[in-house]
């Protein structure tokens, strides 16, 4: 049986917030056919708001310690101001947008880090994709908007990385449809040179990834990342690219891990 | 044909940020059968958020003036916050809750209120109430949680009373549903004196609302509450009870106008 196809586009904090790339990425996510849903950040409106309100932030590894009082301003800034003017938005588009977190008919349902060498605090690490509320979502022509927020069914609410909503997301549907997972952010793609875009990398596959982390060609946030898109294309998502909003169809491709005989 | 039921609580923000009426509130409503909706305020709590943040508050006649920075808190806090964890501990009583704002899936469309006497800033008047997609969210199992938010359909969020969205969904629902409305707030009901809670008045009509607001024996927020439930009686909506969350089977209970012969 040929699956239905179905795109999942995330889109990082620094695209939602310069509204030259917003305004693209928007045009260009309301012109796609078909099922498709949208996966956002918002990291750097949170740090701003958590400046504003006298909360401090601390990153470790690019991550958020999230402390109760900083758990309320990722719930206000993702899950209120980010969401819904995207959602706003995108109605405005003529896109039948709906935003969700992991708590809104449990789509998404994690379990707080273990504390380890680091305390993370209110950090969700995800344990379960509801692929029948989402399915259901999707066949009633809704557009999943989905915040990088989830909760743990015991009622409280958990920061998760939106990567890793995103790549969650498309592995669980992935049994459902063919699902092309596209990681959208400021830059065209995985790059040789982070300085020239034009040294943008077409391809890329796990074999590539190890020495370019070791001689620092791949470095901070893109490691993560890349890390999620491995993750998703060998567990059975169709096409994962890392691209910009005005190169939807460009970017770098992920590459499947060989098959091997044993 | 009979008509299927449903309940549609209204609660309010003294409720929302009060531990034990909420956590009183939320057993309720999850014990309550069949379909489902709640609609919640929190002007309290995007009060205090202002003030944090130095964006001043301003009312007039209990309604807020909202300017753009207004807008952002009660984005945050309405759509964010207040909404995403009222819907995150009714997952936990085993609630599918869903958090909405008028803008997903365009559930409420509003027109920003044109400026008379006052400029309310980006307040919406409901126009528009999506019945089939409430019903298609309502058949599909989930329970709806409206935060007082709506949106013009040309990309821009509005704020909107709690009541008004509550009173305006119920009657739009009425059409499909035997709707019971009940607004649930820190008092039992009605009272004949505000200071003495024993004094409930059990039901009541229009033709007593009039001279009770002239002698002042109702006064202040309950006016425009009443407004909205004399509408929502009038306008189709089978049951409307004024209560607190302790006594949802008890309260004030709405009369319909008297059918006139003309």
């Amino acid at each position: 049986m040929i699956k239905e196809q179905l795109n999942i586009i995330k889109v990082g904090g620094a695209v939602v917030e310069d509204e030259g790339s917003l305004t693209g990425l928007l045009m260009s996510f309301s012109s796609l056919r078909g099922k498709k849903i949208l996966v956002h950040g918002g990291g750097k409106i949170a740090t701003e708001m958590a400046d504003k309100l006298g909360v401090e932030t601390q990153m470790i590894d690019g991550r958020r310690i999230t402390s109760a009082e900083m758990l309320k301003v990722v719930t206000m800034v993702y899950g209120g101001l980010v969401n819904k003017n995207l959602v706003a938005r995108l109605q405005a588009l003529g896109v039948n947008a709906l935003g969700l977190t992991g708590a809104d008919m449990n789509v998404i349902m994690s379990v707080k880090r273990p504390v380890e060498l680091v305390n993370f605090g209110y950090v969700g690490d995800v344990k379960y994709v509801n692929v029948k509320a989402l399915t259901s979502l999707l066949d009633a022509g809704a557009v999943p908007v989905l915040a990088p927020l989830t909760h743990d069914k015991e009622g409280t609410m958990l920061n998760t990385n939106a990567d890793t909503i995103a790549s969650s997301v498309a592995v669980a549907l992935a049994e459902k449809y063919s699902v092309t997972l596209t990681f959208c952010s400021s830059i065209p793609g995985v790059l040789k040179n982070v300085d020239d875009p034009t040294s943008l990398i077409k391809t890329i596959a796990k074999a590539d990834f190890d020495p370019m982390v070791a001689d620092g060609t791949i470095s901070a946030g893109m490691i993560p990342k890349l890390q999620n898109a491995f993750e998703a294309i060998n567990s059975g998502v169709a096409k994962v690219v890392i691209t910009s909003p005005s190169n939807l169809s460009g970017g770098t491709t992920i590459l499947m891990d060989p098959e091997t005989d044993d």
